[in-house]
């Protein structure tokens, strides 16, 4: 006997998202960022995520014109890089994760830091950073040294989307970053949660909001 | 001024490993399975997923024996994929998505279902199935499918990792999966949360416990 479940994608989308809606208060939210609070949310099955979320005003706004304009988007995880929808990427935007890159170990040993933090350098140096929307998923190192990069004159993203996770560094590099933007849009989210299924999420409601062309 | 935090991966490592051992009670675990409970946590920063895990008895002997041996990873989601550490596992083991199979549009139509859970009918089909680690991060459907496909007498996978996550079918699903496992061994995550970092941390717990080669 066949199980009784919901098996049609569009379908399982629009009843996530109405549930979301249903349970949680958007109401601090400006209006065009509540979409991407609901991906967030979808992301992790956890409404209380809400609570958590912090962001620069305009932020949404500013990612969103930014991706549209052709923006890469600038992954510190392959994880993160593969939960980016490509079909709702408004101008086949490139995505770049360099953590396979064969520069890294070494700059990672040049600056005495994680091999996610030396990504950081390498976009640098490669001149992606400029206008590029960050996608942090993984790694507080990863956005300590950004903020550290930005500290020294790097060139400025469009937008960071801080969602490093875990138990060192997560919630103190993200509070750096709220603290103290540098001048940048953000959105992350406060405390130990965080992943690459947020960061994506992040970006694909950046590019194509609740859109479900999957 | 360089921010205050720390740089050495294997450091960072073994700080979080121990931050989450001390402030987790593990006793309900069996000592074997303790490591995959703190990569869970780890995976996810949330110390209270400890309560919601699920397992059968020697579900962490059977799925690291199964590794070792040999079997196939078989993961739904790319992000999945993209999560496990290659230098953990014990035998170059293989790991398989085929969300990007071109089989797997005909497939999901044929059916009638989600791509994730036409995936199930791919491995089924192609040999796969059979004494491989299952590890299910995203999809609901594909749990479902999994239990479908099982009672109609599919070959039975080594060990079954639910971790699908979100608000239609998720808990359901990982419900189904801890009432009747149809005889396999099972590690899950009650509720709604889970994840593709949770199902890549299960799998890296059981190729390689708390080992930090990375």
């Amino acid at each position: 006997m066949p199980l009784d479940y919901l098996r049609d994608p569009a379908a399982i989308y629009r009843k996530s998202f109405e549930t979301i809606q249903c349970e949680v208060t958007l109401d601090r939210f400006p209006s065009a960022m509540q979409p991407l609070v609901v991906r967030l949310i979808h992301a992790c099955g956890m409404t209380d995520l809400a609570d958590d979320i912090a962001f620069s005003a305009g932020a949404f706004e500013v990612g969103a014109a930014a991706l549209a304009a052709g923006a890469a988007v600038l992954c510190d995880a392959e994880m993160v890089r593969h939960g980016i929808i490509r079909r709702l990427l408004p101008a086949d935007n490139d995505l770049h994760c360099l953590l396979s890159d064969e520069a890294l170990r070494p700059k990672a040993a040049e600056i005495g830091n994680t091999r996610s933090a030396a990504e950081i350098d390498l976009w640098e140096d490669r001149g992606l950073l400029e206008g590029a929307v960050v996608a942090i998923g993984n790694a507080p190192t990863a956005l300590f040294r950004l903020l550290e990069r930005l500290d020294a004159g790097a060139a400025k993203p469009a937008i960071i989307l801080g969602f490093p996770v875990g138990f060192v560094g997560a919630a103190e590099s993200k509070a750096a970053l709220i603290g103290n933007s540098r001048g940048i849009p953000y959105i992350a989210v406060e405390g130990r949660r965080g992943g690459s299924a947020m960061a994506s999420a992040a970006v694909n409601a950046l590019a194509g909001g609740l859109g479900t062309n999957v």
